[in-house]
């Protein structure tokens, strides 16, 4: 893998992955970002960190047909490119995030960084059908990350995902994820990090989890989990608990790269549409070592023409309800011809 | 308040209350419930229950008009009533849930209630529309329900929530709201708990929360936390720490009923259209006593027409962002005319 680093005209870094080649001839850098100071509060009852960026209600909504930012000539001042990574436009962790606001609550800078991951210059396309090589190259884009945001002395957990579709407020349909490298460890991997501490789980749970398979390659495993808390919720993850992506061998790496674009195919061909989905990766925070790093997929469809909400007793509460049983969503899964 | 109680002629329980009244001429009643076997199963890594209720994906979506379930001679059986309280046709919990599956993962029944509120007979109107006099009976419906499911021995958590508009799922239009008793503590009434046994949170916050005041009754505040994890979040507490709206006075309980409605008509206010949101009831779990009952509106528009989306980092790694201030949201509910 080949890296070249560039400074965009409004000082924004710019990184360019190719497997051989170079990046094609330079176009004008156009798009400005828009970094507003950002700054966290503490929820006193919740006992979380909230982000406050109120530049992002500016940020680009529906932008019109050929004016997508991540085609070339965008967000990518390159005729030619294979994978780029920037700073977000709207950033809701910064480098310089100035200082937060007296306030009667707990309050800090949101300083950390708020990446884009383009996955390709086409604009139609997703992880099921970028080339193989494409997407075996973004697993290592990702690892990139992973090591220079870790590696970061502010940065206590780092979070690549992706938002896929209008249903969970996508508006820019160009193939890309992003990636949170967060000053405080979220509250999800906070209480994933303690369950690992205590037992294997998914290493414990791996010998029963071949009734919930959905495809698999040699050393990984794409499942629905048994509490599966979304209809058609599908995890990735090696059988050997890994901290992160970052310890994977080469061959594991494409391994782990195809079932995820495998998935992504299975989800699709379910209802015959592109199935809008949150994919969030959940690796160790940092200095963890013990720890089962997972992909989760998280799709929004219930039915062919039904979403499913999150509504008063998940987001009120905090307790999901489930339409679909894991067993019968792994068995629709593993049926679709993708 | 008059309470009338009828079996309906599938079996469930139909409560009707009244200021003096009694109900209207009987109606056939031919809606019929489709209670399904229920389970929770435990989410090893979160720690935390899910709810699985399959039959629940054939529950009714869009109902054409005039078939409308919560117009009298639909689930109500009477020509006229004030409020009707019943057990959920597609219930997530039950009396008599059934065995769980054999599974891999730690399962239970999920034994509890899932009922519904509706609040008037009529099709249109919200919280803020409905007659002064039927919000303040509606108030002391939650009382009723809380003190009633409160007392089985099964429940541990009493939720009364209100899911508001399509952004939100909602495809039922007849102004109502929902009861969920758990036979767990959900994991955010869980956290509540654990910040107020520690410090009275929200009583040492108080003086400092008249800079995010939306509108006030004696006693009583609705203002923006200073910590919203929402565009326009709004609570609505009693100044004094109360484990729940069962220990309000007679005059509180009106005066809590008020601003609940003020608080909507502000939020419609705001962008000239009826808001969508989650409204959630947050009181004591069952024998704690130091809590600080409140109500969180989560409004789901962060501009008229703009959606508030949650997405990779809320629900992936659980970290909220928040686009509007909430000293910019609580200026601007305190300045719009409702």
């Amino acid at each position: 893998m080949r890296r070249f680093v560039f400074t965009k005209a409004d000082g924004r870094k710019l990184l360019l992955y190719a497997h051989t080649g170079r990046p094609g001839p330079p176009l004008p850098d156009r798009l400005r970002g828009h970094p507003g100071p950002v700054h966290l509060r503490r929820h006193p009852l919740l006992d979380e960190w909230v982000i406050y960026a109120p530049e992002r209600q500016e940020r680009t909504y529906h932008p019109p047909a050929g004016a997508c930012p991540f085609c070339p000539g965008g967000e990518v001042p390159f005729a030619e490119f294979e994978i780029a990574v920037l700073e977000n436009r709207f950033p809701a962790l910064r480098e310089d995030p100035g200082e937060p606001p007296r306030l009667p609550v707990v309050a800090a800078p949101a300083r950390g960084r708020a990446e884009v991951v383009i996955y390709t210059p086409e604009h139609e396309g997703s992880l099921a059908t970028l080339p193989q090589d494409r997407r075996r190259l973004l697993a290592r884009v990702w690892n990139d990350r992973y090591r220079e945001l870790l590696a970061l002395p502010e940065v206590r957990y780092v979070f690549p995902f992706e938002n896929r579709g209008e249903a969970v407020g996508v508006t820019l349909a160009h193939p890309h994820g992003q990636i949170y490298a967060y000053p405080f460890v979220p509250p999800i991997p906070q209480r994933e990090a303690r369950a690992f501490a205590e037992r294997a789980v998914l290493a414990e749970l791996w010998p029963d989890l071949e009734a919930y398979r959905v495809a698999a390659r040699p050393g990984f495993l794409a499942f629905v989990p048994p509490f599966a808390r979304y209809p058609y919720e599908v995890w990735v993850a090696p059988e050997a608990p890994h901290p992160g992506p970052w310890s994977f061998s080469d061959a594991e790496l494409d391994a782990f790269a195809d079932l995820l674009g495998e998935v992504v195919a299975r989800l699709d061909a379910l209802f015959e549409r592109p199935m809008p989905y949150v994919m969030a990766f959940h690796a160790a925070p940092k200095g963890i070592e013990r720890f089962h790093f997972h992909v989760e997929f998280q799709p929004r469809l219930r039915a062919k023409d039904r979403l499913k909400y999150l509504a008063g007793t998940e987001l009120g509460a905090g307790a999901f309800t489930a339409d679909v049983l894991p067993e019968a969503a792994a068995r629709a899964l593993r049926g679709v011809r993708p």
